[in-house]
Order: structure tokens, then sequence, then C-alpha cells
């Protein structure tokens, strides 16, 4: 496997593809001065945003002041890897275009009040597939000398 | 399952447990101005941080301005998610303090060059354990009126 690169681009295409296949990414964003991530579940709005519902004080808090977002959703089997990395801009949608994501398959994994629609404005999209190392073949047993 | 919190929190040393377990999470890190987000393999190390290992620029570029970074890692079923979020700091081991982490399961899922060893030094870890509703009930077909 040396002489292919293990690591190739999904296309724009692709990325979104596997967005709409999945619905549960990780959110990455400012809280002040510090980075936070959380996991959620999402939707696909006409392949140009995501949207995903909160309740939760600080994501909420730190979206408001500095909405500069990524999300990144992955899969992978044994032999390889998908990630799709999004980056973009976060704001709460409010009256009728909140109302309007109500056609959304946002289906609420969890049962908890989540008020807040949320929608990350896509300006970069970038996926990647990754072509494994069959980790077992580097499984050995440990070596007092390694 | 109204009157249950369906979310919980993990103990520490669940948490700790759930990153031995796995192997591939997620970084988020400042670059400049920006959040950005990574899929990685990393190991554990001590029950005290995290280690992987890295060739890219952007990612090296902007732990060397900003070493405040945020790590997650999750788990789901039909039923219930799990997920561990670390947050902390990252510095480049060099030397002798790289070479021993050459004694931890820092398999490379992928086979390309990776010089720089990292460590995330732990200040914050949080687990959280999610009771699904289950999405099928959710489910139904779409009407006109909705």
């Amino acid at each position: 496997m040396s002489d292919t690169n293990p690591i190739s681009r999904l296309t724009e295409a692709e990325c979104w593809e596997l967005l709409h296949e999945q619905e549960f990414g990780r959110l990455a964003f400012h809280l002040l001065d510090e980075v936070h991530i959380v996991p959620l579940n999402y939707a696909v709005d006409h392949d140009r945003r995501l949207i995903f519902r909160t309740s939760e004080g600080s994501k909420l808090l730190g979206l408001a002041i500095n909405d500069d977002v990524a999300f990144e959703i992955d899969e992978f089997t044994e032999d390889w890897a998908r990630s799709v990395v999004v980056r973009g801009r976060a704001r709460t949608l409010e009256g009728l275009e909140a109302d309007a994501t109500d056609q959304l398959p946002l289906r609420p994994w969890v049962d908890t009040a989540k008020f807040n629609v949320i929608a990350i404005e896509v300006d970069e999209i970038n996926g990647r597939r990754f072509e494994l190392t069959r980790p077992w073949l580097h499984m050995r047993p440990h070596e007092p000398n390694d």
C-alpha cells in the first residue's frame, strides 16, 4: 500500500449523500475562549444547511456570541473509514422559518424538551475516505525490549 | 419515559473505561479564529492523557498557536448512546517523552507518515448516557397538512 495514497477526497455530492444517510454527528463550537464539542442528531435541509434542536444553555450561549462552527460525521468498517466535515455559521431560526423545519426527518432521539431550532449554514464541506491498515497486522504480544 | 430523565452522567471511571475501549475519536481545535474538527485515532496514556500522531500542517499549526482542545468519542445502539467529551491542552512531545509513547497501543489505521506525537493533557472529562426514543415510533408517512 506504499505506492497508493490511503486517503482520498469525497466529492461534494458524496459528502451530502453521507450527510443524508446519517442523523447523528458532533458539533464543535466556541464558548468564549474555549472550544467545545457535543454529539447531536441533525437533519439536512435542501443540501444547503443542517438543522438541529437544542435546549442546552451553554451551546446556545456559545453560538449566540460566536456563530463559527464545525460539524463532523463519520462511519467506518474494518477496512475503511469515511468522514465528512462541515464548517459554517450557526443561527437560531424563529417563527415560520423554524416551523418549516417540522417537515424535516429530524427525529428526537432523546425525549427531552428542545425548544430552539438551529441552522448551520454550510460554507465549506470536505469529505475523506481512509483505507485502513488492518489493525490486527500490527497487534503483537508486548515485548519488554520494545 | 416522561418521568425519568433520559440523560444520565457517566462516572469518571466509566469515561476512562470507554476511552480505553475505543481508539477513534474527533478532535476539535482552534485554527486562528475558526473552530475545526478532525477524526483521528488515539491511545490512552495512564488514565491521564490521550496520545495521537499527526503529520498534518493545519492541525499542528492550530495547536501551536492555541493549545485549547476538546475531544469526543461515542457509541450507540438502537436503544441508547454514550458519549465522552474531554477538554484539555495539547502539546507536542519530543525526544524520550515521545519515544515512550511507542509502548502505547496507538495503532496506525492509515498508512501515512505521522511524525509528530501530540498529548492532550486532560483538564475535564464528562460522559453522558442517552436513553434513545425509538426512532421508528416517530416515523410516519408525510401528510400534506402537517
